[in-house]
Parts: structure tokens; C-alpha cells; sequence
């Protein structure tokens, strides 16, 4: 097996020198952080997923989670993962320090999420899905739910879920039918299935607790009628005792990859006994969960960006270990005589790695800046700065989760390739994280309703204005570029992808001003592709100009080999991948409509 | 699971009217055929598959063969697929009468193998390796030898094999070292391991002939000293009784797909007990092997787009019966009191189900081509003509074999999408044609060795004959449409494309006439990517020719909705998947070396 999983070297430089982490720390909430102790938690961090997160990721996937006699059972590192992470603040940091957080920035968190992802995929789910549960009573449910609930959710004692999906509505919430009745005793009766439940149930929670969407009879039809609750696998009385709450594990699903990672189907209320503590006001239980999902959707290009990463240096070890073939000499046949070459000497090999490179550092760097946008917005003290910051995030999270998790497929599809006929082995790992980053394109919103997102809503947000807020920070990039010697030519190109979004706008938009919203979005997926090349774009560039100035005024943070890795894999990027706009622009702006359903079916 | 894995009408379609079955037919070799008796033929061949394979899909990615006590364990389905797929002729069909074959054309016999693949691609590899095998041995080992030998395997109850590979040399030949040692008694002493053997071991054929690449004592360095044996397991005496052969099966490759298609680490000679017995001349061997490598490549495209066939009517069938989400109205919101839609009604939907119509049927249509010009070839009575053929078919056949393979990986993973969750869930078929295609870009020459091979050798070939024979044909399919209403345009862009190419091939050349084949070759795979969806385009242009004419003619051999279902899914291609040749173009064009070594390694 692999021996590297992540660069921590790069997670720690474009978190400081790239988004800047210092300019975060000034922030008053921020106060007792400082980049040492900073540095010192991704040390832990690193060390702990060493020793507990990567050297079972393997086995996790051979001797997967499993349903039987009601319960699911899983590998024994989940109880690691929850206890020791719990105790390392992996749960807690980003919390205030009256809820028993540490109050670190999202972008460390993320950071530390990252190298944990990158080791063991399977796991750090268990402990996130756990942290945004308790995030969500703390935001919005009152004192009495937070103290109950929340202690031992944030040491990992309990686990935490998100119950959303039915296996009627799918990704349509509007058509959620999970029941919740009054009753005189304050709390709600719920009854329903919920699908898809990650950690769901597993043996070493002693609790679980579930924040479920659900309908409160009577409430409007759709998204508007929603409501959020909590409901506990147990109800824990005033002793701490727990009591039975009649959630039943009903099945588990069995998948092609995260096979660690328990994904479970839930029935609520069989026998008329499942409590549910509502959370906030009613019916607007969609909007509480849709204040999380940037968070979560972060948490899933950070995801599908780790997995990714694992995957490059497994592929890049093979390629710098295995002799295959010779170079062509300069009549183009080989001299056999020689050594065989390694295989990262041939081009095509090389290709297929800074491929991999160029994608999971400039989708890291861009998981990042989300993270940063998201700190910016929180800890913002007047209203327009948080607007702004606010207004970027929601720009860019689209491709934030879609861009890693669809190029991240790309990219280890191309690994795997590195390896030949071992790539496909159950021996070698390549296929593992192959399968595993498979669902990163379906979860928190497919790739399909991200696009929808991105070009339906965020590049019209209050008409334009979010597009002017995103243009300025990509500009400030430009400018800074254009002012770096061997960066100016690479600048002229991304600006010349901005124009080209202009134009596709403009062809675009007038289908949506004429009401014609079927045929204004169809293509949508296709402009995801364009825009998100153009995003990873800027974000190279960003890394691009660190670089180079670190080079010219001879800083030593890195060698300087660290950086002119940077600036080929940056050239990589704008040679092999952003000119794949042009024929992106060519198809959004052809005159077919050959995706819209006709009356009469063609498709079969 | 779906119920549906290809479309019969249409394979018959493709091959009776598009690549003109018939034309084949006339040829003296295949007088005993006619378009019913091949009608027929196929539709046993689909009922064999309906009963045999398709239901054990699913069962032999469960429970895949493994190896215990030296014998590779395999589904029992392997024993009816060579015993009553050698009775129908799946083995022996295109082979001589004199030698127990049918004479078929290889265009029927590939037709046929499509059915198979696409009902259960772990169990056709069994027959098409033996079949394989034979066909070596016949065409070129001595009469003893074919005597011996060949009976066995064309009835099924013997397996046959290919042993190229070995663990230090992977897809680089010229280092193979497995040894053969001549003896007095005329046959030779084989010692060496070979890796990654299909259908190298199981316990259903009585006896297994591996066709084994081996270096005999004093041969010249590289791939000018290897030869070809029959090495059996067993050796058959006078009588026809069995003797251990030294022939140890070490171990067996655990996959992430085609699971149930055992692949085999064998090991040769041990107790220097090994008898193998020379086929033709020596140190002929790679050549034979390589004058059936077009027939093996034509097979793995095959099978590719027939596993992207069986993913298609998949994700078609869940399209057609899941009801998910609401058209968007004019206003851009949904009607909830409308009832849901099915999914194959939302235009992001359509074009991944178009995606997928259009890169297997495009494929498909192209596979085929390939063998009718191997039929050709072999039919031809003059010089010329044969060399017309030999040469068109070595033209495309890097394509063939790629662009199914790869096509097929991005068409699945669209599949996949349209299923949302489920599509990533064991109990539902999408994600196991995920697993089992991925071999086929790997299969037989890598995707890098196709493009190696398309443009540092096919591209070239005979001094451009071999490009301008390609272009006639490609303007004989142009200049129908030019003249075929609807398709002109279509034509258009197809011909811009053509000029494209010889642009981009005026600005690589010139590397290769420097000597710098290194920089020539570094972009092959982008080359290939640009090419494959140039002939694609020309597949769907020939399909959409017979399309078209058949509607205005009112030819009804098929509804009027068969065709225009073609029509449909050209457009879909010429729309939505030309383009991005724009791209790649782009990219060829571009000055940088990035992918090439320099001193300092950067790649880190």
C-alpha cells in the first residue's frame, strides 16, 4: 500500500499564504489562535490520522458495515474516530466556547478535515455528521434541547444525523411526507422512512440523534411546510437514562464504495412512540437546514478534493517505483541496451499526474477559500462586509462541492491509468478510492442541482450583484497576476474566459427573461463544466502568484522546488485543461434543443 | 434489476443496413449464409443470452471466482457458456469448415458477441480466448499441432489462453524473459511466470492450451526473440489421455469488476517438467501474435460498448418508471399541486440518456465497420483490395478499440447519475457496469499505447496511404449527406473537423522530423481524444444517411420512430460531443512542454 496520503507542507501553505489564515485570525473571536498553535492542531491532526485513520482504510472497505439482527455493525475505528477525534476537538473546534467549542476558524477545521479525509474517507463522516447535528440545535433549537442533547454529541459519546431523504421524493424535498403530530406534552409525534441516513446506527453510540425533516399536518404544501426536529434513538430522562424512542434501523445499503461509512434506511414511530423535539419555529425547518448546507457542501468538495489527493500519491509512488519501457531516441525506436525507464519519465505518464496534481491542489485551494468566506461572513461586525462575504460563498459553493467531486473522478480515473492492469487489483488501492469518490457527485445536491443552482439562481443573485461581487475578486487575482512576471500571459487567458461567460450569458439569459426556464436550464450542466474550469483557473493563478513572488524575493518558507512544482502544475492547468471552455462555450451557444422532451419519446 | 441489456433491432440494423451485411455476404467464403440464416443465427445467440447469461450478471460479481489449492474456482455458468456456446458455434463460427468452423463473417460473429457481452461480460471472455487460441494455432502452428489441440477447443470442453504478460515487463514485450529451452525430442522446455492470464485456470475445462510469448536461448534482445508455443496444462498422449504438464496456477487477481472472469498468475516449469511445442518459426512469435491483435482489439471495443449498452437500457428503465421533481413552469417555479414527473422527462436527464443512446450505438456502428473490413480483408481476391482493407482496418483500429473503452467509462458514469443514490447502491446494476468496463481502457494496449499507436504510427502509415484511404472513405459518407436533406449541416461540421485535423497534423509532424519523438508523442491521448469523436461523428453521420433515406423512402423495415430515434442521438453527438474537439485542438496547439522531464523532477 501507499505510504502518503496527503502534502501537509501544501495544506499548511495555501492555508496561510494562499487564503491567508492571519488576516482571519485578527478577528476578535479568533483571539486566542495564532498560526503556531494553529500549526501545532494540524500536527495532531495529521499524527492522529496516521496512526488511526489510514492504516485501516483498506480493511474498511474489505470488511464493510453491516446490517444484522437490527443493528448495524461497524469497524472498531469508528469508536476511535468519535472518542479520540471527539477529544482532539474535531467535533467541537469550530464551536463557541460557552457550547464547548474551541472557536477555531472553519478554514482549520477544514484543513484538519482534509488530511483526515484524505487517510480514511470512511470515517470522518461519523464525526462531521455528528458536529453539524449539534450545530444545528445550537443555531436554532432552544436551551433546553442544546443541553440535553448536545454535551455528549461534541465529545462523540452520540452520534448525529441528518434525516432528509424519503425514498418517494429524492432530491425533491417539496414532497417530504415524514408525519409530525402535536401533542399536549409539547413534543411531536413522528412517523415516516427516512433513506440514505449516513451513520444512521452502529454499535459504539450510545445514542444517535437524528434531525429530522418532517410535515406537520395541515402545514402548506412544498418546502414551506417543513418542519425541523430532533429525534434521539433514545430519550434520555432527567437521570440520564436512556429510554427506547421506537427508531428502528430497518435496512442498510450496500454500495459500491465509503463501504465504512454506514448508509442506513430509518423507521420512525412503528408503534406510535417516536418523540420528536421541534427545533425553532415551525415550517421553517427547510431554512435551518439550508443555513447548514453551505457548510455541508464544503464539507463535500473538501471530501471528493482528500480522496483525490490519497489517490495522486498512490498513483505517483507506483509511477517513481515501476521500470516499464524505454525513451524514444531521436529516430523513434528504442535502444534496449538501456535501462528500462521508470514510468515517470513518459510523458503520458506525466500528463496523467499533473493532471491529478493540477486538480486536487487547485480544488483544495478552492475548499479553502470557501472556508475563508465563510469565517469572513461570521465573524464580519457590520452588515455589508457579511453581506459581501455571505454573497461570495453562495457565488461559489456550487463549485465547490461539484468541481472536486466530478474532476476528482476525472482525476483518479487517470491514476488508476497510471497502474495498468494493476490499477484495477484489489490488491492496489487506486480502485478503492476509484469507487469511493463515486458518490461525492450525489451527495448534498447531484451535479445536476448544483448546475441548476449555479446558473438558475447564483448567477443572477440580487440581479447581478453577486456576479460584480465574484468578478472583483477574481479581478484583484487578475491584477495581481498581470504584475508578476511569467504570470501576465496566463492572466490574459482567464480573462478572456470571463468575457467569454459574458457572452454565454447573454445568449442564455434571454430564454429565462422569456419564461422559457426548461430551455434556459437545460445546458446548465454544461455551463458547471465551463465556469468551474474558469474558478480552478483563478485559483491557480492565486496559488501561482504566492509562488512566484516567494521565488523572486527568495523565501524560504519552502525550497524553491516546492514552488515551481506549484507553477508547472499551474501551467499544467492552463494548458491541458482551461482551453476545454472552447468547446464548452461552442455547445451552450449551438441552437438545438434536442434535450427537451418532444410529444412524441425518442429516446429508447 | 433491469430487464432490458441491448436492442436487437438495432444491432441487426447496424450490421444488415448500415455496414451492409450483405455486400459481406456475396463473397465466395460465405455462400452458405444468407440475411435470414443470419437472422436467425443472432436471435439464438439472443436467446442463449437471455437464459444463460443475463440472469447470472449480477450472481458472478458476487460471488467471483477465486483460487483455492491450486485451482481457480469459477461460476458454474463458465461450464454452459463453453459447452453450449461451443455447440451454437460461439467458439468455432468464423473459422474454416476444414477446421470445424461455419465460415461466418467476422461482422455476424461480432454481432453475436455483443449480445453475449452485453447480457454478462465476465463470461464471454472464456470462448473468445479459446477461440482465440485456436485460431493461432490453426493459421499458424503445424498440422500435428492443430490436430492435436484445436478439436477440444472449438467444442469448449478445453480453455485457451493468451500468456503475454509478466511482472517485470507489463506492456513492454521486449523485456519478457520466460525461457524455452529446445530439447532432443523436438519439443522445448518452458520456465517463466505469466500475470494477468483470463481464463488462465478453472474447474470446468478438462484441460487449458495457453498460447505463451516465451525467449528462446540466444534469441535476439527485444521483440525480435520471442516465439510462440502451445504450452497445455495437460498433455495429451496418443490415446488422448491427460498428463500434468508443470503448469501451476500461483494465484489469482482479486478485480473491482469482471470479477466473475478469473484472471491468473501461472507459473511454468517448476519441476522443470514443462513441455511447450514452437508454433510456425522462431522468433516470429510477436508477429502472429500481432496479426491477431486487430481481432482482439475489435473484441474489447466490443465488449465496451456493449457494457455501456446493458448500463443505457439500465438507467433508461429507472428514467422511464421514477417519478421525481416538477417541469419548471413559465415563471420559474414549480406547481406542487401537479403530480411529480418521471425523470426522464427533466432536459439534464435527456441529454445523460442521449449521452449515453449516442456513444453506444456511435461505437457499436464503428465495431462493426471494423470487422466488415477484416471480412473484406480476408474475402479479398485481388492484391489490392486486401491491401485496402488490411490497411483501413490498421487505420482505425486504435480508435475501435479506445474510444468504447473510454466512451464507455464516461457514458456509464452518466448512467449511473441518472439512478442519483441508487445508482452508487449494490442492489442496483449501474455501479457493477461502473466496475467491470473500466478493464477495457487497459485491456490489450492501454489507451496511451492506442495513441502511441494512432498517431505515431497509423497516422503516418504507408507515407500517408493509410490517411488518404481513411479520408476517401470518411468523404464517401460526407458527400451522401451532403446530399441527404437534414444532414448537410452536420456534414459541414464534420468536414471543418477534417481540416482541423490536417492543421494540427502540420504542427506535430514536424516534431517527429526533428527527432523529437518524445514531444510528437506526448499528446497522443489528446490526439486520441480529438480523432475518436472525428470518427464517431463519421459513424453517426453513416447511420444517420440510412436513417434519413429510410424515412423519406418509407422504408418500413422499421416504425418511422426507429429512425428518428437515430436522428435524434446523432444530433445529439454532433451538438453536445463534436465541440470539444475545439478544445482539444487548443491544447494540441498550444507551446508548452510541461509533460516533458526535465532535469529537476517537479512532479511531487
Amino acid at each position: 500500500m501507499a505510504t502518503k496520503y496527503v502534502d501537509l507542507p501544501t495544506v499548511k501553505f495555501l492555508m496561510n499564504q494562499v487564503q491567508d489564515l492571519n488576516t482571519v485570525l485578527t478577528k476578535e473571536r479568533y483571539q486566542d489562535h495564532d498560526t503556531e498553535s494553529v500549526d501545532l492542531f494540524l500536527d495532531s491532526v495529521k499524527q492522529f490520522a496516521d496512526k488511526e485513520l489510514f492504516p485501516y482504510f483498506k480493511e474498511m472497505d474489505e470488511k464493510p458495515a453491516y446490517h444484522k439482527d437490527g443493528t448495524v455493525h461497524v469497524h472498531p475505528q469508528v469508536e476511535k474516530m468519535m472518542l479520540e477525534g471527539g477529544a482532539l476537538g474535531l467535533i467541537s473546534a469550530p464551536f463557541d466556547y460557552e457550547d464547548g467549542g474551541l472557536q477555531i476558524p472553519l478554514l482549520v477545521h477544514t484543513a484538519a478535515g482534509y488530511i483526515l479525509d484524505a487517510a480514511n474517507n470512511h470515517l470522518p463522516g461519523y464525526s462531521g455528521l455528528t458536529s453539524g447535528a449539534a450545530e444545528l440545535i445550537i443555531a436554532f433549537g432552544s436551551s433546553a434541547l442544546k443541553e440535553k442533547f448536545t454535551p455528549k454529541m461534541l465529545t462523540g459519546e452520540w452520534g448525529g444525523t441528518m434525516c432528509l431523504t424519503e425514498p418517494q421524493a429524492g432530491s425533491s424535498l417539496s414532497d417530504i411526507v415524514t408525519k409530525a403530530t402535536p401533542t399536549d406534552q409539547g413534543h411531536y409525534k413522528i412517523s415516516g422512512q427516512k433513506i440514505f441516513i449516513s451513520g444512521g446506527d452502529h454499535q459504539y453510540a450510545d445514542n444517535i440523534v437524528h434531525l429530522l425533516l418532517a410535515r406537520i399536518e395541515g402545514a402548506p404544501a412544498g418546502t414551506k411546510g417543513i418542519s425541523l426536529f430532533v429525534v434521539p434513538k433514545f430519550r434520555p430522562d432527567a437521570d440520564g437514562n436512556l429510554h427506547s424512542n421506537d427508531v428502528t434501523t430497518v435496512a442498510d445499503f450496500q454500495k459500491m464504495g465509503q463501504r465504512g461509512y454506514c448508509t442506513t434506511h430509518l423507521g420512525f414511530g412503528d408503534k406510535d412512540d417516536c418523540e420528536g423535539y421541534l427545533v425553532g419555529e415551525v415550517n421553517k425547518g427547510l431554512h435551518y437546514m439550508f443555513l447548514m448546507m453551505n457548510g455541508a457542501r464544503i464539507a463535500v468538495g473538501r471530501t471528493a478534493s482528500a480522496i483525490a489527493s490519497g489517490a495522486y500519491y498512490a498513483s505517483l509512488e507506483y509511477a517513481n517505483e515501476r521500470p516499464q519501457g524505454r525513451k524514444l531516441s531521436s529516430d523513434g525506436t528504442k535502444n534496449l541496451k538501456q535501462k528500462q525507464s521508470l514510468i515517470v519519465e513518459h510523458p503520458d505518464v506525466r500528463r496523467m499526474l499533473l493532471l491529478q496534481k493540477a486538480m486536487v491542489e487547485g480544488s483544495m485551494n478552492l475548499v479553502f477559500r470557501a472556508a475563508r468566506y465563510h469565517d469572513l461572513e461570521h465573524t464580519a461586525t457590520d452588515e455589508k462586509e457579511k453581506h459581501k462575504y455571505h454573497t461570495l460563498l453562495e457565488m461559489i459553493i456550487p463549485v465547490v462541492k461539484t468541481y472536486p467531486s466530478e474532476g476528482g473522478i476525472y482525476s483518479i480515473n487517470n491514476g488508476l491509468q497510471v497502474l495498468g492492469g494493476y490499477g484495477f487489483c484489489a490488491d492496489y488501492i487506486l480502485q478503492q478510492y476509484y469507487r469511493d469518490i463515486r458518490i461525492c457527485a450525489i451527495y448534498e445536491g447531484t451535479t445536476g442541482i448544483q448546475s441548476q443552482d449555479l446558473l438558475g439562481r447564483k448567477m443572477m443573485l440580487n440581479n447581478g450583484e453577486g456576479a460584480q461581487l465574484l468578478m472583483a475578486e477574481i479581478n484583484e487575482t487578475l491584477e495581481a497576476s498581470l504584475q508578476t512576471p511569467g504570470l501576465e500571459n496566463w492572466a490574459k487567458h482567464l480573462a478572456e474566459q470571463l468575457q467569454l461567460t459574458q457572452q454565454l450569458l447573454e445568449h442564455l439569459v434571454p430564454f429565462a427573461m422569456k419564461g422559457d426556464y426548461e430551455r434556459f436550464l437545460a445546458d446548465a450542466s454544461i455551463f458547471m463544466e465551463f465556469f468551474s474550469l474558469i474558478i480552478i483557473g483563478w485559483s491557480w493563478l492565486e496559488i501561482g502568484v504566492v509562488s512566484k513572488r516567494a521565488l523572486i524575493t527568495g523565501d524560504i518558507s519552502h525550497e524553491a522546488e516546492f514552488y515551481e512544482s506549484k507553477l508547472e502544475a499551474l501551467e499544467y492547468f492552463f494548458v491541458y485543461e482551461l482551453p476545454k471552455t472552447k468547446g464548452h462555450a461552442e455547445i451552450l451557444m449551438h441552437p438545438s434543443s434536442v434535450t427537451i422532451k418532444k410529444e412524441k419519446e425518442y429516446i429508447s
